[in-house]
């Protein structure tokens, strides 16, 4: 088999220098073009310097079509333009929120595999989740499946910087971050949306609210979402039902221990946590940003459109510390 | 006035540390004694080695009752012992646990002097409030004061290391907690009892459940709660009601831009934070929690048994970064 | 006696925060203006915001003459032109780098207290010194006085990121700067010219090489210089000659035990630490950058030139953790 | 070929489970026994926590001979007793300090494969290189196989907190060192007897002194190591002989830009910058501790003496952040 020819647009960003760092290690990619409208000349690793070493790519102020597969790594809207620019044949996966939400023309599959795993595969244009989106949806979907979801969600879910990418802002300082801790964007972040739109999908008749209280942590890489419903099942129900929703998804775990985020940083895993209080059922839900909540999550669906193994470069080592 | 002579019981912990912090430059202040059953005889530097060059006080195997005032800074349980062997005469502030309920017997009034502040002026006995429990009673009093608590809450509060005091643990090891997030506790933190009672106190026919999720931070000193319930009330109301309770108090604002933590380190200050969305009020508090949390909170405890103004020796400097 | 009437000029940076921090707690200040071109009409506490309900000062958008002294905040550079706006007859603390040179017509005398206390005390104008200068020079003075500087000397220095100020820069992102550390300027920082001229000034015949290494430190506040030398003295002779330059002057200790840089975080001292093996001498210095390395000295400059208590209003509660 | 059989012992510390996050990803690796004594029956990720869902390998009990490498993962001293438990035919990569040194008896290689290839290839046993000491040497060999090593080294090396290990204690309690920074065994860490032995071979001329002055920073993972000396070449002549050194090592990099630690966390790699002031040559060193500077290595070398492609399974995704 052929590797996959692949571009990528929007090369200087976070997400991109991830998703190069998992590509030159995969063993079916070649990657074609990097597209940086910004860095066009300079070497990949003089923005992304801890790839120094490991490639010599160049930035290319141009793209084109000869290419199987192009990851969309620019700002919300202009994914919307760019795509106007490619082929028909050409497959994208899209890491903006421009597709994420159904609507009339969209043609992009919303990338959650562990939700749309069979329509990834045989999909052109995917829609990668939010990273909020990808841990919450990861530890809600199972009971929505059983329409379990019969009360209101509370969530508080924290991030760490580079959620915000690298542009430089007040609350991206480091004499302001470290040791810090804020609020923001309380009941209206934008990942309501697709989570919304993935829970009515699994169960049509949820109509209660979700409360989703997003936080900035004073650490680099993670997010953690932690929430809670009323459920009257057992623990061990509601553990059967996580374990059986998740057992042929190579990327999520259910853990009967306590988790801490560093399990999964620097991988793209989700590992899951299930307590029971009288008939409070909290989730804690960990997932690497910019991995299983971004760029990881992004290869997973290129594996799967392209028919490989779906772990296939994503077997990443932990930081751990 | 004569100076106040002062004695403190578990010398060599944190709170005690923070304790002395203030002590020695507070203006009113005697320090008879530190004991310290492992550190007798050694330098009170020794163990709080940043008070080097501050003071040559020695810790002392002993304690006695030629003092007006003693801080119990001693495990929880420890100070139920103690007590008994001091004077009648002798003002105790106890920073444990062990005498924050009401019960037959106990004579130590509730330490939260933006609750009590009158009682604890008369009082001889008082029990310092714990660190949750302080940053989320003075988010919630002024609502149940007005009887204005009429749904569930839902909290979740981050705290940082030091709230676990200096005993050496696995989620306190640096290579484990830094960059790393967990929950702990989930809805059975201990804090709720005196929480509760605080809430009913104020507002007798509250019936709903406070939901309280902690967790540990990347951080060293410091809590931020943030939580959130339904209220009709607009939001100037409700933010009217919060800067006429806190007018005559010294250390809670009520600020009217979003807050982060770090403008409360090594403060003795509480920050308070009011939004709507619909009907859901979010109320986000920030404490140090060494400082309102514990030892400056048993200062102000102490400036009010003796007649001093609320805030003498505790104006101190932000550390801001 | 009156109060000092102050005015400080670019009152939006972090030396100018930390100067307010200092001084709406000093007995003897009061802030007549605090200048900032960006951020005139707007409160003190909308740019340093941990100062939320400790004052209510405005930034204004012009100076006058109305004070007894000046505090200079501003980039280097920018002093020279400033001083002149200014009547002879009011002092002026420049904490740029503007006038610690001695030059031809430069009036200011450099304001280091343990080096030029008697100076400073009868000067009009004085030059704040740099952070890095401070911890340096407190450590090597004392034997410069006893004409002991007979090698080369061997610096590392490294810096919390506050050190850099608040302007937004790839190194001082928190992404960037988390968990990360680099060296900069090698040999070559700006500090090591006012180093030498004080060197020299007290050991004439000094002529080997001050080899200074800057680092970036993953952390906020603080600087710990770490040198070496050859020395033939005896570590309790050395011991001795530091403990006796320091005797009078209350900021500058000498440990016996090793120290760590939070030891003086927050707070305006210097801690200073000496080991020998074989004949090399190394001595260790720590202080919070922003205290006693820019705002807290300018405090303490501004004590001496009015005749005040040198710790007035720099008796800082350590921040510890 | 058939894969490799493993032994670990030692299996519960730091290095091995850095170790079996490298080998369960390794194509050749087959990992027979990882022994603990105090976890024996556990399985690996009730341990190594972010290894859940990785692996389902348990903690043995005993050890024997059926295998074709064992990894000593111990403290310093227990190999020694060790080794005289497996037969000679059985390879043994020792990560404690107890062979690093050349001595009667001792039949280990020094397994730094930067200096030592050929014969790692042919050996039986592997002495891998002590962390501090492989950025020491990398940045120094190529000067000394060129004999250019003629004047005193003064080095500043600056650890992570998993340098020291699991084990708990005050310099690893996240309150203490967060945001600190601290001297340790200044000119004496127990390194300096292999950089020593290993720049004599290299340049048996060499009589000058090494000074190394060990630091703990504020994070987690990595060693900077920034060095100078005096150094008569120009800049251009000596990166010309860096890269020869190094072209034909795979982990071994010399930048021309300035480098910073995260640029190899999480990596093998060796990232090298020389810069020259006068006849002062600096050169800085930077390696993840954990991986170049312990297990990493071992892999290497397990790669070296199984006559496999030194980098399989070590191509390794950059945590970057």
């Amino acid at each position: 088999m052929n590797k996959i020819k692949i571009g990528i647009i929007g090369g200087a960003g976070y997400t991109a220098g991830e998703l190069l760092r998992i590509l030159i290690h995969h063993p079916m990619a070649e990657i074609v073009f990097v597209h940086s409208k910004s860095n066009s000349g300079n070497k990949i690793y003089d923005v992304h310097d801890d790839l120094f070493g490991d490639t010599n790519l160049v930035f290319s102020n141009h793209f084109h079509n000869e290419v199987d597969v192009v990851f969309l790594c620019v700002a919300h809207g202009e994914s919307k333009e760019l795509v106007k620019q490619f082929d028909n044949s050409i497959k994208i996966i899209d890491l903006s929120q421009d597709f994420r939400l159904i609507s009339d023309g969209n043609s992009f599959v919303y990338g959650l595999p562990e939700l749309n795993r069979e329509v990834i595969k045989i999909a052109q244009h995917v829609a990668n989740p939010g990273c909020f989106a990808t841990a919450i949806q990861l530890a809600l979907l199972p009971l929505a499946e059983k329409k379990l979801l019969q009360s209101d969600v509370h969530i508080t879910c924290i991030t760490g910087s580079t959620g915000a990418g690298q542009s430089l802002s007040e609350t991206s300082h480091f004499s302001w971050r470290q040791n810090n801790l804020s609020v923001y964007k309380a009941f209206t972040h934008q990942h309501l949306a697709e989570i919304g739109q993935s829970i009515v999908f699994a169960q049509p008749d949820f109509h209660h609210s979700i409360n989703m209280i997003p936080q900035r942590g004073s650490f680099t890489r993670g997010i953690m979402a932690s929430m809670y419903l009323t459920c009257e099942k057992s623990l061990d129900d509601i553990q059967n039902i996580f374990e059986k929703k998740y057992e042929k998804h190579p990327f999520v775990f259910v853990s009967k221990k306590n988790i801490h985020l560093k399990q999964v940083v620097n991988t793209n895993k989700c590992l899951l946590y299930l307590e029971k209080q009288d008939d409070k059922l909290l989730i804690v839900s960990i997932i690497d940003n910019l991995l299983k909540g971004a760029s990881g999550q992004a290869v997973q669906n290129m594996n799967l459109l392209f028919g490989l193994e779906e772990t296939m470069g994503l077997k990443l080592k932990p930081s751990a510390f």
